[in-house]
């Protein structure tokens, strides 16, 4: 969007914007720069290889690895799936302006055709949560992720998730300072940080972290623990799913339908992790709590 | 949704959901209740004088207040004004099973035809912030604001707005205890609490206010504060901005759209609002801060 206050504004959009506010403090008024996360629409086109072309989504977001958001946003939906993109680049439209190029993202596709959207329409049908409801989109999503048979045996250990929290916060040093970024992080089951992202939208930052998986040929994510900075909703559930990750942890709540969602396709869902505790709405046999023995036990003699 | 566990599932669901979860605090395990904040599908179809249907959307929402929250997103999407409804009720289709039924509310248009979505249409191409975006849009956004010149002129106290954040919390009393749930409150200037809603999503919770006020016949909002509990989006100040609300106050902190938005349409934006402190984004002179003297007066002889 335009910006009258002339604040360093550039043709490509950053993650952070800085604006001048007034601080107030008690009585204390001062006026200073701050910065925020920057919020901007992100179109997402798709172009088949024979030539047809769609917008398919506006979605709001921070930019950065936008293209990563368009490619996991396709995969979370069903409309794309490995081996389904061909390319990803800004619109080259010569009659958009510079800042809005940026704004619009074209997905090559290596089918002839575009999918046939008519499932997916209804879903767009949304306020907030894109998520799927019915019978017909849950069986729909089941087709899409790993069959339980399938998953690989995957367990993490209580004293990993305790330190999760702490690792998600370091790894977003760098945009952390806006205090409005939620974040994704992506962690083997030792507690290594695989990938974190950020966004102004909680499902961006998976939709973020989902593509990046699936441009880097490595779907699905099922020996990989899913830490957000938030809440739990029935859309991230949705995501997580289909990447086929199994261990699904938040900082904070889970809603009713994240955990109907967890235990129906079996994925582990781990809420309220902070502050060495956490609670296990689903699946609770992944994770390995190392009791301490309630009684003293003497030494061997 | 269907609940396997069979744990009190009604018919008509409510905004708290009780779930078995297991608890884990340093090495200590144990299993126990606990309520979760309900996510439910919510599908709103319009239903014209004339006869003609059509959906709308679905959104995931907590449920209660549901015809507030039809009524308030109709009108944050410009589809319905005052006087624009002729009754809201939920769905009686008889092939419905009874729990979809209070997932699905009819709006009955005084119109005899449905409104062109064509504009519409394009908004919900989005997955989270179903936010207007492009010049046309924000046109066509600003032709549904009140007119900075109709305004009633409305100024609020520092102290009075560090007083709302608790008050807000008081309100949240019943469903606050899941952790999960935003709450958003509309307050007199002078501090006073006049109405508070909930949900899983933050934008809901602005839609079920504003959908009440659209019904009680008091909008615009031209002379409350309204305060949300987490962030503020794009979205949050399109709501806000159509129903003329003049003083938007948050917990947490803006997006740079947000404030965009608030700068253009001349609403004063204030974020970090907690401990005794805020910032103001926009349109600082509608706060009065009293400044403390800097230096001590001798008092008069």
């Amino acid at each position: 969007m335009r910006r009258d206050g002339g604040e360093g504004l550039s043709a490509r959009p950053g993650p952070v914007t800085r604006f001048r506010v007034r601080r107030v403090s008690g009585s204390a008024v001062r006026d200073r720069r701050d910065d925020l996360a920057t919020e901007e629409p992100l179109e997402i086109r798709l172009l088949a290889a024979g030539g047809d072309a769609r917008t398919v989504a506006i979605t709001m977001r921070t930019p950065g690895a936008d293209f990563e958001l368009a490619a996991g946003f396709l995969h979370g939906e069903g409309i794309v799936g490995p081996g389904g993109i061909a390319a990803i680049g800004y619109c080259t439209d010569e009659d958009l302006d510079p800042e809005a190029r940026y704004n619009t993202v074209t997905v090559r596709l290596t089918a002839p055709e575009l999918p046939d959207m008519t499932a997916v329409q209804r879903n767009f049908l949304t306020s907030s949560a894109c998520g799927v409801c019915g019978t017909a989109s849950l069986d729909a999503l089941r087709d899409r992720c790993p069959a339980p048979a399938l998953r690989p045996p995957v367990a993490v250990s209580a004293a990993t998730l305790y330190a999760l929290p702490d690792r998600l916060r370091e790894a977003q040093g760098v945009f952390g300072r806006t205090g409005g970024l939620h974040a994704a992080g992506l962690f083997t089951p030792e507690g290594a940080p695989v990938a974190v992202r950020e966004d102004v939208g909680r499902h961006n930052a998976v939709d973020k972290l989902v593509g990046w998986a699936l441009m880097g040929g490595t779907l699905p994510l099922d020996r990989h623990v899913l830490l957000v900075s938030g809440r739990v909703s029935y859309e991230i559930m949705q995501k997580a799913a289909s990447a086929g990750i199994q261990i699904v942890c938040a900082v904070s709540a889970p809603s009713s339908l994240a955990v109907d969602l967890a235990r129906e396709f079996g994925v582990t869902l781990v809420g309220f992790l902070r502050d060495e505790r956490f609670n296990v709405y689903a699946c609770p046999e992944r994770i390995d709590v190392e009791r301490e023995p309630s009684i003293s036990v003497a030494p061997p003699p």
